[in-house]
């Protein structure tokens, strides 16, 4: 069978980290690359001759409005235009900056016939379906357009429809302590302040479009730090069932996409989980889990609370890559889909 | 009717607003302040000819184990010693690092009847009553020895009982975004983290202490910033019953020692509360009141969840007076005692 | 002799404190402050009942473009408009954002005679002269518009000219450790990063124009604070005369706007100062002085190395304050200027 | 001819790198690691079914105190005792906490002959020469116990013995902003200050006692980051002769270890290496090159100035490589040995 060609649009904090994952995916062939400068991304990846992950050569087209001189003057290879990237690719990833992806599926996705699977920044509208790998993976099936959640909400769902398959969930409610920037970044930062964003934030908006049977609130906190949101959640069952300690832990342990970590373990915080990715010597020492504190789970009532880390670079890669196989249809259900993809990223090996 | 008669033992960041609390009390004269070394702070005091809030001399008098030649070097006046100061007072602040204010009840406090009420750091047991202001003044009356709640269980339990009082509260679920250190500290910060501590936090476990019908647990998460902690609080009426958004902000805007605040006022976080602090004027900029944000309110089903910010430096020196007044009993009511610690310290004003 | 006559244009960081200073001095009478919006600071003051510094009200008016129903809206009364301000003062201390300035003095200060001083955002061709209290008082003798150094320059060329005037210096490297925000900042933050500006640092620049006979340069970098800069100062006497580390010591320590201060007294780093402004009680917590560590006094071959705290947001005010006496031409010497501006203030009281 | 044999002590920050340097070296063989407890390090290594660098499998020895059973709760290997790889290797790399290394000496190197090379934290009497790659690597030519020098003093070494080798130095004086954590440290943070350090610093002596020849003081600061220290250094050439700026860029261009970059590429702070070094791909993120900032260079005087970036963790990695190679006397000379070690570690690739 021939490899599903993918593209990647922006190679940004997120569009780098598609095109790895792409790159590791056995049965997906990385067609290229684009964007729109030679970022300091670009110029590490011509540093390396322009091999990325799993000894994969990334291609780079320039995206419109791209000036192919600034390129020339870092030695960076231009192997096309955008368009020309369309033409060659069945499924296009696209981690442009908010707002260019609408205009990109107007300009060219319809008009070569690419489907595409957009991220967070885009509007619900610009896709058939806002997806997330474990939740909705079925409804993504055979369709055209994708809207992965954001990278909060993708770690969220996890436990919560991990909780909801095995118990019944009625119920959330949420409080988000956010990083407000990525390693790297100096325009937006926040320096010894905690920012509040108005209530309820949106991803529990957005875990209620995934799951419309589950009801969510939550308040988001802003924080001076940059590796990984911390988020408490309070699950209530379906109504009003209890759901205990134990059986929550045993449900998130089964879980290939979440990690059960102790404090006495060595996780005493989010930077503990950035720490673990470097010196695993994964790639941009990423991982692509959540964590989950096994003695932050307490019981309150009938209802569950725990934390859970989120590492906002990495985590929704491979719901992107769950929805390319949706979107192809190449494996049917959830389990295969997702099977398919821990596979090639090596999720779930740290279990054994 | 003679002043009551109090000291302050430990001039630390609680003690020094201790000492400005009482010099602020019409009905109460600050006898001394003790502590062991001429730190930052009294050097401060010396800086200003010893003339504290109010325009009341802070007289210094040395615990056990202080350097006499030291103070002489920094020039700070010495009135006598901490047995010295005990013999002189109604009702000692106990503010010294947790462990020393059981050893000074043995050694001095019981030996010539001094009244004292300890901070958090002291076991409960140093005390007959773990006491908050709003929530069970009656049971302070009298007695000799009250143990405060901390800084986050204070302003949480206001917030706690008022909603109590107007509606009944059956449950509660926290979580504590904490500053690890207080503007000054260099010994206990954390850089680009956060930390977890294991769950339930102590927060949640005191608050049952002083409302036992009450069901509560909680998550806490250290931040790397100084300006005051934000708490989200989960409520959950007694027997399930609905609380609405719109009564429980009815309820927090009568409150004295809470400030209800918006996002679009400017009240954008917790250095919203310590800049507003500065620019009222206040000394040192400290605010007693907590902080809660009309848009954080939102409602889980029938249980109602809401934001609060806590100036961990300031907010227990109310509660602390009201304290005093119990132990001496001269107001007999929760409503008169904290009535006339607010008379004093300018607290509810904002309200007009 | 009737009160200097004195306005505010702009009550931010800087003008809040600049009425302060100017409601301190008791040849000066502050007629009023002038603003855009109802911010937190204006808020502050109107639950103050408009009463700022040393029991003076401030009255508020309102410049070209402000909405008066938004002041209404917070109770805040307000007096007039910025047009009127200009035609009641002598002296208009402009704090406005950067750029507004310039349009004030062409739309408003040249059409009603009124003297003008100018912060740090204002390009130096707004002023006739680039003013500093110590460096150049009698060279804004009489003039109408002076434009005030920035806060590192003005704490920096403190300490240089103190050094010149001592012992000649002939060229200065400095490294500028930069704060990015202020308190209750949370637009301009930086999170776990430390950020370059291209050399040399603007600062240095500035002072080769207040001081023309000495050479300087020097690198700045930003860093994730909000207490006050620090500068370490690379200072080489004229010629490559040698100053020792004790004269320059005793120089320093003559000085009424600088704290010569020590670790081992508690002067460990920025966040000191800070804390040490709020315990002496001062309105906002506030220091005028700079500091400057002893023991960072080393000596490099013939040149003196040395490390200053800058508190960002009070620096300025006094040598702001010297600006009015000279543009008025009451005191005619810096000896004299400055000693007025620091008996009203309370500087150099820490001297005793 | 045959590998070299060496083991590491302490499979810390430094310790993990090290045996990350030793595995990619093709004349050496890293016959294993020592610690004390299974770290959150270690068990990252178990994940990866101890597997590390290069390929390469790490073994695990234990150090006296060791609790064997911690390790075997933890699923992973133990090959033997401390003693037991003291007998095995030519070379022990110790990077034991400060003061270990010491007692390893007494108790096993001396006994089995083992030559060994210490890190930072040791005293300078454990060795016999303090070891620079670049500024004394003959020194150290078959000598049995070498020390090499802590992070920042090697990044600042690089530069100032490359400007010395082309110009002469005289005279240095520098300002070290310094990082206060690494990534995933909790113990050791800071929060919203600058903390002081008494001057003159150590990294300045320590340059001294490494090139005798050159005068250095300096003042170091204490900043709340993670991610690699800036150092900017004020040098005079030697007897006053004027060093140009375009003589010193051209010196740094040409040192393998340097790498010039200009805040215009995207090289806007220290962060950015960090995130230059994951997007490259490299093992843990780790660069072992210094950055020097092209527009940080200025003339003040006949003296330059200049800032560089130390990345803390893995800077120390190469030079400590030089060491083995220097006490083992394969490659007699500086540039033969420094030469060996940037090839197996892919330094100076980026210059192409």
């Amino acid at each position: 069978m021939s490899k599903i060609k993918v593209g990647v649009a922006g190679y940004g904090t997120i569009g780098q980290r598609l095109a790895d994952g792409v790159a590791m995916q056995g049965d997906m062939e990385l067609v290229g690359i684009a964007d729109l400068a030679p970022t300091l991304s670009l110029q590490a990846l011509r540093e390396k001759d322009m091999i990325g992950a799993n000894g994969v050569e990334y291609k780079v087209y320039l995206v419109d409005g791209a000036n192919k001189d600034a390129f020339k003057a870092k030695d960076i290879p231009v192997a096309g235009t955008f368009e020309e990237l369309c033409k060659n690719v069945d499924v296009m990833l696209d981690s442009s900056p908010g707002g260019v992806g609408a205009k990109n599926k107007e300009n060219y996705y319809e008009k070569y016939g690419v489907k595409a699977i957009f991220q967070g920044g885009e509007k619900n509208s610009v896709a058939d379906v806002f997806f997330h790998g474990y939740a909705n993976y079925e409804e993504g099936l055979g369709q055209d357009y994708l809207k992965l959640t954001s990278c909060n909400t993708t770690g969220l769902i996890r436990t919560v429809d991990c909780l909801d398959r095995e118990f019944g969930v009625g119920k959330v409610a949420i409080t988000i302590i956010r990083r407000v920037a990525d390693p790297g970044d100096y325009h937006r930062g926040l320096t010894n302040a905690l920012q509040m964003d108005k209530a309820p934030s949106h991803q529990a908006v957005d875990l209620m479009t995934i799951m419309p049977h589950v009801e969510a609130t939550g308040i988001l906190v802003h924080t001076p730090v940059t590796h990984g949101h911390i988020i408490t959640v309070l699950a209530s069952g379906k109504d009003g069932k209890k759901i205990t300690k134990e059986e929550a832990l045993a449900a998130f342990q089964k879980h290939p996409r979440i990690r059960v970590v102790r404090i006495d373990e060595g996780f005493s915080g989010n930077a503990s989980f950035f720490k673990y990715g470097r010196d695993l010597g994964n790639r941009r020492g990423d991982i692509y889990e959540i964590g989950l504190w096994e003695d932050s789970l307490v019981e309150s009532g009938n209802d569950i609370m725990y934390a859970i880390h989120i590492p906002q670079e990495s985590v929704t890669i491979p719901e992107t890559i769950d929805a390319v196989r949706a979107l192809m249809g190449v494996q049917k259900t959830r389990e295969e889909g997702t099977a398919e993809t821990n596979k090639y990223l090596g999720i779930g090996n740290f279990k054994k």
